[in-house]
């Protein structure tokens, strides 16, 4: 695993400790992350990124070579660096766990600790929280849109960077895919990893027959991707091998490019015409929910959706526009008046009822019929039971719910 | 340093893997990974993430613990498991240094290995060129919009992980930002680090006037976030303190909200009329080379353009549409046809002349009075000197060459 190191911080929220240790403003403060809108069609969120973001803060701990760096900082002293040689997260976490539908204002993660403690993990607890639930989000859109028929992960290349794909591929996972590509993520994960050939198999075996001839005499039951060089006269010759090594020599086909619905009808055709009617048709390249549904809407006989590029970096929603304010310090409510980014101050709890979420304050009484949707998952630092919850229950959690809600303000917040 | 372990491969990389070695299929294979095209908009990229890719290559190696995760797959046997055990690297390397103005369809790296080799580094490879090639063209458009006032990166908190905000930021500094506010970034790679302070920090004081003065004391010439809650009155605010504290005890103000073209015109003339013009106007929020220009056409006196979420998960360019081919094998040309993602076999070699740039074959006669673009950064696995290159003077390179340019695919590459 690799957490972020404790130098993962915007420079300012050292500085900004230093002040608050010499001040003395150590008291309790709670601080919340949100997401401030949904993206545009969006019309909930899937929590995701709580575990890591868990793990960091237990895990967090300020090493003599980071101490070593920031002492180079003309701006920092040895009342600050002693500090953070002793740091320790010692605050709460409340946060809905992963896996739950959200919407925007409700808190994704509720920090109580002293201010400076709550204040120096900001950018790291953003940073881990945001993407996954980002593409957690996206994901089941795009579970939702294939109605049934499996989705899988290709995605790994076009993330941002190697965590972001390995994070990325956990992510879909919670938001229903089936499986990933990605074999570092099936091994942190316990992701089913799936896999079988490139178009670069081919062009080095250069004949096309002898290739897939190969790949199945090794792999029965394999996919044999068929457009190359022509995407019909490649699925011909997977008809014939699969006809010479007989019933389930070739489990599926897959078609990379073209136009997916003629390309899918065509060889669906083509394949119950050599009476290979158990072939299955996998399709990839681009693919997001948008795609999917007007595929799943034309009848597209298509059996397996590998979705990459546009799942694990969105260009409907590169990023959440997520936020980490500072409600209560000291038990005072605060909030920020920005013009388009105001923030209500206070503690908050959301109360999910049958058909709409109250956000409240944190102590209101209870919603009649209604479960809290922040439970603790850490206290003075260490995680509790909710906070150990396994990747499975996260993934079983995502799949009710998935619709919009009204979001009701309770007064006591308004006021 | 985090480098990609060795699982982090899609699975086809290894299940095409254990072919080629029980069918000998383990002579030469050059890969070419490139750009198919631009992002609408754009004119150029700037190439980086090379010496990550590098560092990758030269480290990689298949762990017990990765071999016995491998193991558990039906499919693998010990073939490859014992290949895999030796697995070095051992192939050459072209590529333009980091920070050269590259565009579509010329090579971003040339892999020359034997080609399991060559095949099992593909989605690392991919993975760890686009992201930072992505992002530091960006910022060099970014920069060429603020035209000549500096630019800063603010983007960890959004950056999809926390590797990919360090490496964002390193991209970013190679595209020409001045610096970052990641002290990770800073400490991994050098790159100056600012910072001052957040609105948490006022609101935990809860009087604007006490939390600058504050801050002043403790950090002479240093920026105050004046729009917590109402700009006008923040800066007034900021005004009356820099004026307690004497000349030069507040560097700049901060806007974080609002329209910054009004804003900043608002602040200026405020600042001017106490006196104070030498204190500078930052502006941040979701700013990007569009805004950055309507800014600048308009005459906003701002003077320095603190960036983030648009610079490291760009909106208009969520990744790159970039791919990473077999070009040749065994000596023997291949391309693949495939609708809209054909490619053109044969290793290349670009030559650089003053008004274009020829995409030739590897080995045809160099371009009179032209620079090749692809230089050799390793042999037989070890990095050469020009795979050692320096942030600096990546970032150097990259400052010039930001246009169009015309670019010509050699007749002995279309025949």
């Amino acid at each position: 695993m690799n957490t972020p190191s404790a130098l993962f911080v915007d420079l300012y929220e050292l500085t900004m400790a230093q002040v608050y240790y010499e001040r003395g403003m150590t008291l309790e403060a709670v601080f919340e992350l949100t997401v401030r809108r949904l993206p545009e069609q969006w019309d909930y969120l899937v929590a995701a990124g709580l575990d890591r973001a868990l793990e960091f803060l237990e895990s967090l701990r300020f090493s003599d070579d980071d101490l070593a760096y920031l002492s180079t900082f003309a701006q920092f002293d040895s009342t600050l660096l002693e500090q953070l040689r002793t740091f320790r997260f010692s605050g709460d976490v409340w946060a809905p766990p992963e896996g739950t539908i959200v919407y925007p204002h409700e808190p994704l993660l509720q920090v109580i600790a002293p201010l400076p403690e709550a204040q120096i993990v900001e950018t790291a607890l953003l940073n881990q929280i945001a993407f996954p639930t980002l593409v957690a989000s996206k994901s089941a859109r795009t579970v939702d849109a294939a109605a049934g028929r499996p989705v899988i992960e290709f995605g790994g290349r076009r993330a941002h960077g190697a965590e972001a794909a390995i994070e990325a591929a956990r992510a879909t996972y919670i938001g229903g895919f089936e499986a990933t590509s990605s074999v570092e993520a099936g091994r942190r994960y316990g992701i089913p990893v799936i896999g079988t050939m490139a178009h670069s198999f081919i062009l080095a075996e250069g004949d096309e027959t002898v290739a897939f001839d190969a790949f199945v005499s090794r792999y029965p039951g394999t996919t044999l991707l068929v457009d190359t060089f022509d995407t019909a006269t490649g699925l011909e010759r997977a008809i014939q091998v699969a006809s010479q090594h007989g019933p389930n020599s070739v489990g599926a086909i897959r078609i990379d490019s073209g136009d997916f619905l003629e390309e899918s009808r065509a060889a669906r055709a083509q394949l119950d015409r050599a009476g290979l009617t158990d072939v299955r048709i996998v399709i990839s390249g681009g693919l997001d929910e948008y795609q999917i549904t007007a595929l799943v809407g034309a009848g597209a006989p298509v059996d397996v959706f590998a979705c990459g590029t546009n799942i694990v970096a969105p260009p409907d929603a590169a990023t959440l526009d997520s936020a980490y304010k500072l409600v209560e310090y000291d038990g005072r409510p605060v909030s920020k008046l920005s013009a388009g980014k105001a923030s209500i101050g206070a503690r908050k709890q959301v109360w999910r009822a049958a058909d709409h979420d109250l956000i409240c304050r944190f102590g209101d009484a209870p919603l009649a019929d209604a479960n809290p949707l922040l439970v603790p998952m850490m206290e003075s630092g260490i995680r509790t039971v909710h906070g150990r919850d396994s990747l499975q229950r996260n993934r079983e959690r995502a799949r009710s719910g998935r619709r919009p809600r009204s979001i009701v303000t309770a007064a006591s917040l308004l006021d």
